[in-house]
């Protein structure tokens, strides 16, 4: 027969067993630590219409759509789980409880430019708080709080919350009159991390910003210090349009709500540069970055909104989001190798049977199981070098050997794949 | 603004978040019970090359696959998720370990007719086990025990694994000189469940089969009583070709380790007449249904196949395995109403703060989040009697209200928002 080449498409991320227990581990962390707080889980489909699904989007996003006709419908791939938590908001409206808090992790489709660390298929990990109408600033203060808990049980090392509040920068170029040029500008600073003062400079200046104007944004994106030093010196500019006062109050709150919620200061800092590129943001905007490895970017980001459904519904939805990227993490953090495995295999004990009495060997299987442990048996007639060679290879840390003595004595051996310690376990006293 | 429709598509299941939380927890169950036989995770691409996904596919399933092209590639979504196993373990023949155990719980996509209760897209929880040239049989009554330990822990009632040996039914036909018509006549008589005994004899005339051969087939698989009798019964029909004996053995060893491990009698039975409509299978094949519902057809099916990966590799890959189609199955046990929640809600506990004392809020959460509980906070300002609403809508089981007395005494009130009994509790106790 013919063969054909088993291969996988490239962009698209396919594990071996051992780095997706991994992987599993954690999505099953962040999936634990939304619901922690109370988000209710979502799993929309991943074929939408494309009518419904590209209501809003256009120019760069769709070029990347998976698009494609099946009968007589416009198919398309979701590309974001926004869009469709946005369709299911408005259709699903009377029939749900607002503040709506939803968790939803799963894969989403870009047909990006294939490249190493970019990926086609990726999961996303959101959660995001929709308001019926209006939404209580204290819920931009509980977003970075699940971020803190879920990075420090991941335990990538430390990390740092970044956040600002879109009304603040808005409404500063709303005082030097550069309103019409807002989105422009914001999308040159947001880049200062990447491209260096002078590039922003030059890029504010081809845009015809006066060169005053340029040095106050510049003084102001730099503004230091410790975060009251930072609302300090916000307030010290004495800038007096609305926008600015409310963005400005804004930010103070979600800062006093994240100490009150117990989150260290060292685990946070205002980032008046942060703009996020989409417009999509209205308010408060988050970018979360790891100390030691800041150059992989924000690995958890998000922020506030002022409507959600727009595309879909009259009723006014304001909300507030963060999104982890979890396949592109994932591969950076195993590219570095600080991803800790709380458990290396799903199972945790191999059985080895020396004997044909099975009845006795389900015995001691359902009884660890009974104690909370994965339990494998090796059923292959094969030697026994060959099975223990099977249980290393898994990285099993235990396996238990069944011979005839043990039968006779109602016992197991159990041995420690790590250190090689051998121990015959009575079977009743489990 | 112009409002699109913001509708799903028919044949994609998108819940309400109760019924999410019940689906997730039927799903949470699966899973759980798969690892705990040690079972490997893997999550494949839904979207693979077409000449990959149907180097084997042809005919009818082709016509329902999401087909399509993006740039030069010619894409296919996975219709189920053991051609993608086929090319996993083909691909990556060197690096696993076998036997190679492992499960996927993923969204398949298939373009039927519309019609209620028939998906699109939906899940399939799949287990396989395979070997490296060969496989034990005790592999085979694994299935039926994970079988067994899931729908327990499912709790929808009582359940028959119903078990046969392909290689009976073909020994006998072999016996027959009926080998050419094999296939032909395993599709008919799979289906007397459905057409009855004198429709499926009508469809073997049909064939041309003789009417005493007919007889002896209906005799054949209407054999009845226990399964030793059955057994009993097999060994007097004294056919001696090779396949026919090889069968019944195999289906003694199969039912022996059935029961060393413990399979009560009442949960399994052998049913001569399941051969199971794909061509794929070889040995065993599995099908179980719900006592009370067997109208519901077969809840958990597979079974025993020869060659996992011959359109990839020349290496032989036998293996065992089983699926339960997620999506089908939630929905129907959802309409006959017997599922039962193990919880309703997410959230254990909605915190109703009456003060603006946030750290102490903050304090009477990460105590009960410490306890193990999941913990929402309501930050809205709305009237007392909205927020108690909430909490029933949300089928949240315990309030907990937090006013300046409590405050004072360093307590919480609990509520039981089922008996509406309340409990004022002091908070270093937790």
């Amino acid at each position: 027969m013919k063969k054909t080449e088993p291969r996988t498409l490239p962009g698209f991320m396919e594990l071996l067993p051992q780095e997706q227990i991994l992987f599993n581990q954690i999505r099953e962390i962040i999936k634990n630590n939304y619901e922690k707080f109370g988000f209710l889980p979502l799993d929309t489909p991943i074929i939408e219409d494309s009518n419904v699904l590209l209501a809003k989007a256009g120019g760069e996003t769709e070029k990347q759509i998976y698009r494609f006709s099946k009968g007589d419908n416009d198919l398309s791939l979701r590309f974001d789980l926004t869009v469709p938590l946005a369709k299911y908001v408005a259709k699903n409206y009377a029939n749900l409880a607002f503040p709506f808090k939803r968790y939803q992790i799963g894969k989403v489709y870009r047909g990006e430019r294939a490249q190493k660390g970019r990926y086609r298929e990726f999961y996303q990990c959101d959660i995001d708080i929709i308001g019926d109408g209006e939404l209580s600033i204290i819920n931009d203060a509980e977003l970075p709080n699940i971020i803190y808990n879920t990075f420090k049980e991941l335990d990538f090392g430390k990390f740092t919350i970044c956040i600002n509040n879109r009304k603040i920068l808005s409404g500063l170029f709303e005082s030097l009159d550069l309103s019409e040029k807002v989105s422009d500008i914001l999308r040159i600073i947001d880049k200062i991390e990447k491209i260096g003062k002078e590039n922003v400079k030059k890029e504010l200046e081809n845009l015809n910003v006066e060169n005053e104007k340029i040095d106050k944004i510049i003084e102001f994106i730099q503004i230091d210090g410790s975060t009251d030093e930072k609302f300090e010196a916000l307030e010290k500019l004495n800038i007096q349009t609305e926008l600015f006062k409310n963005g400005l109050n804004e930010l103070k709150e979600v800062v006093k709500y994240m100490r009150l919620f117990g989150i260290p200061e060292i685990y946070f800092k205002i980032d008046l540069s942060i703009a996020r590129g989409l417009d999509y943001y209205t308010g408060t905007v988050y970018e979360t970055f790891l100390d030691k490895y800041k150059s992989l970017g924000s690995i958890c980001s998000g922020g506030r909104y002022e409507n959600l459904a727009e595309y879909y519904t009259d009723k006014p939805l304001p909300g507030v989001g963060i999104s982890i990227g979890l396949t592109r993490l994932f591969y950076q953090l195993n590219e570095i190798n600080i991803i800790k495995a709380s458990k290396k295999s799903i199972a945790d004990v191999l059985i080895i049977p020396m004997i044909d009495n099975f009845e006795y060997i389900s015995k001691i299987s359902n009884t660890l199981k009974k104690q909370g442990k994965n339990v494998q048996i090796y059923y292959e007639a094969k030697k026994i070098k060959v099975k223990f060679k099977y249980a290393d290879k898994l990285q099993i840390p235990y396996v238990v050997v069944v011979g005839e003595d043990e039968e006779k004595n109602n016992t197991y051996t159990l041995k420690n794949m790590q250190t090689g310690e051998q121990t015959e376990v009575k079977l009743e006293n489990n």
